[in-house]
């Protein structure tokens, strides 16, 4: 099936909106009781709705998921094209991602993963391309070098930020989370300025905004240190965490199997394209569609990400705190493309073209099946362009890390999103100090369950599961419903 | 309330069997229809049977739990004794560790946990007493003397083990593997005892007995790799993952979390002090119990652990490979044993003493209401006593450390425990490559589960979770079940 999302180009066929994902659903809607009451109603069928929906329908109850686009996924979603996976979003796992592992332990897909990285042959080089020109790296020296700034960065305690953030997974800031949540990298880049070698700056730069999407104005110091707590506080364990091992057949692989099991359950309905433009939310839940369609519940929960949630109209509105979080929103424009190029030396190449480049971090993801190199690249709102408007700087943004041949070109523009406007979550300084624990909380017969506001791995699909658990443990307690 | 298990021993009490725990479940039993067929029968309430009776009854299958303790928890349990948990068994946990931080996380239980160190005060040393006498180090001196022992342990690939256990969570063991479960701890220290100072290898052959329990020619080269490789390769991922945060409230006050919400569910009936003498695994299975009650269910899950696998009478018998890992068994004999001392200094002592002390390795572990240090001391196989038997032997080998006041001394004797014979699961060479596969299979309608067979952390709570899961997948599915 094809999604109505995404983009491919190819000198053959041109740009086409669209592409195919094992992800989409057919048929696009399974209910047969609309008037029914239902005990939950999902809004949303990313990682976090498909968890609720399938936690909530195993345990019994009887559950509407509505998903606005025609596929599960959200924010995370792999196109298959000529039988090689590309992941449109969210990509990575690892077993230090605790929720995310249990369910793939726990469907049996353990050695369905592979490594992005696979050193062994070509160039085997680190590119670091600045206005200076470009310097080459061992892997070996990339990573000395990635150790060294990031601990420059982190190191406000003496020990890497061990002490700084030692309870990563707390679902609560402390003083000090504040304080730090408070001060953008930029801010702590002029404390540190005076310690980094031109090259190091460089790298550290490059690296923050491939996280953050943002600019280093805008990228919260106390995020980004929480990424490193929550990796280990060292550049390998970010690695690991972060940009190493991935689905073999794709993470759409991944999304059906939480979808199968709810409706293996017997108690799914679901429809998909199928907005949700209100929400009444009284001693029963009433969700309205754009299509005019009405569902009523006892519980909803609700899975639309921060930067639309206020494109939702809740009746009564939503809380002060969360509405004033939607209306700042999250900072990460992040733009990721993906090249099939000829070169097949460059498959382990890695490199970062900054800060000139409009793509900043890019490297060898994989071998398609045509023996050619797949290379996945990052930008952001450090120079922020849309990939689609014009094809032609799009790929000579790829030859900013080295020049290359490129054949194919697949990316969705998570900026123009409707549905998600903008990537994964990334804090401006202060919001999660001013809004963490509102984004959070409950609201009448309303459960907000979201990557953007986990406690551990918020921003992950790992943060995603875990938000999508402890909504659907509340729903699911039989005396909750009938309270 | 209190159980038939465990020893406490104060001066003014002497020896008493049977310590409280609020992992003791009163009434015994619930069972109202024993007459009824269940859908699943699961034999044994530590993890991996709790995990697994939870999901299965939450998913709407009518569930009996057996057990033959008068406690839930297994090998994993705490003791409240005047105000303070001692840890019987299995007591830190990680975020690193996939299944049991999800349920950490699922339950809220982020926030209360706490570090089993505390180097802010007090002599704050690490104490290495051999027969040599007694060198003093810091903790720093310490943590750099372990990560040089282990990682000349680890490192048979110029990598500390990165490359030759790279997917330490597979469910399948590699040529790799086997080769490595085939050896010893004792015949790799054969390989690099030239490369060891005397210093590094008292440190190695301490850490490693306490993480096996056994002696060195009794511990799998491969097993303790593996434990390595779970652990991120390092030695401050080792102390992460296995000894640093525990539950404020010790562990039953999470394992009560488990057997609650499966009791909740309405679903669950269970029968404590009802050891399982014989199950009939035919197109029913049939289990009957020592006191001769006879139960029915369409499926079974047996959480049994492997050194008592063959206590159990299967008719047809247990499949040869099973039967036979069972017959040879794990080899841990950990002696684990508590002492609150009213030296307060001792607080921030860390400790091995070896290779002429009972106990090995110990450390300071919280401080009681009473103002006391509590200090917790690991022995095993390599000279194994029962602390029972005589206490002031067992008083004497906490001074083997250094001299101290013991008040009270708290312990559970896995080895003489008719249901665990030893502690956690750890396998002598050749085990695990002869029969792991095995030790996973499904028999007819019996489903096998426990940590002693996890593909990841397993030995670990992590790992029975881990096999609850697993075996809670398959039988909840209605089609299954019906067939």
């Amino acid at each position: 099936m094809t999604s109505r999302d995404g983009y491919s180009w190819t000198k053959a066929d041109g740009l086409r909106p669209g592409i195919p994902s094992i992800g989409v659903i057919q048929p696009p809607s399974n209910i047969e009781s609309p008037d029914a009451e239902f005990d939950v109603i999902v809004v949303g069928a990313g990682y976090a709705g498909l968890t609720a929906a399938r936690d909530t329908s195993v345990a019994g109850l009887k559950v509407l998921l509505l998903e606005a686009r025609d596929r599960i996924g959200g924010r995370s979603w792999s196109s298959n094209i000529e039988g090689y996976p590309y992941e449109m979003g969210g990509t990575w796992v690892y077993w230090g991602q605790a929720t995310i592992w249990r369910e793939i332990a726990r469907y049996g897909m353990q050695d369905e993963l592979e490594s992005s990285y696979d050193f062994s042959r070509g160039i085997n080089k680190f590119l670091l391309a600045s206005t200076e020109g470009t310097q080459s790296f061992t892997h070996d020296e990339e990573d000395a070098l990635m150790q060294t700034c990031l601990s420059k960065l982190f190191n406000v305690d003496g020990k890497d930020g061990r002490d700084a953030l030692p309870m990563p997974h707390s679902a609560h800031l402390t003083p000090s989370d504040r304080r730090y949540d408070n001060m953008s990298v930029a801010d702590r880049l002029v404390e540190i300025q005076d310690d980094l070698t031109p090259n190091e700056r460089l790298c550290l730069e490059g690296f923050v905004l491939l996280c953050s999407g943002a600019t280093l104005a805008t990228t919260s110091f106390y995020e980004m240190l929480h990424w490193w707590a929550l990796s280990g506080y060292t550049y390998e364990g970010c690695i690991n965490h972060l940009v190493r091992f991935k689905f073999r057949g794709g993470q759409s692989s991944f999304a059906v199997r939480f979808f199968g099991e709810a409706l293996a359950s017997g108690n799914l309905s679901y429809a998909f394209s199928e907005p949700v433009a209100k929400v009444d939310n009284g001693a029963r839940v009433r969700v309205t569609t754009r299509s005019g369609k009405t569902f009523t519940a006892k519980k909803m929960i609700s899975a639309v990400p921060l930067n639309v949630l206020n494109d939702v109209a809740f009746d009564p509105p939503l809380q002060e705190g969360k509405a004033a979080a939607a209306k700042t929103g999250h900072v990460n424009q992040t733009i990721k493309v993906h090249a099939e190029i000829r070169d097949r030396d460059l498959r382990s190449f890695t490199g970062i073209s900054y800060p000139h480049n409009g793509l900043i971090y890019g490297f060898g993801d994989g071998e398609t099946p045509a023996g050619n190199t797949h290379v996945v690249a990052f930008g952001g709102d450090h120079k922020h362009f849309h990939p689609e408007d014009d094809i032609n700087r799009t790929i000579s943004e790829f030859h900013g890390f080295t020049p290359m041949h490129v054949e194919r070109v697949v990316f969705h523009n998570w900026s123009r999103d409707e549905f998600a406007k903008g990537a994964w979550f990334f804090s401006a300084p202060g919001l999660l100090a001013s809004h963490f624990e509102e984004l959070r909380a409950r609201q009448g017969n309303v459960f907000f369950a979201s990557s953007d506001w986990a406690s551990g791995w918020r921003s992950f699909i790992d943060g995603a599961i875990e938000e999508g658990t402890r909504a659907a443990v509340s729903p699911h307690r039989k005396r909750d419903i009938g309270g």
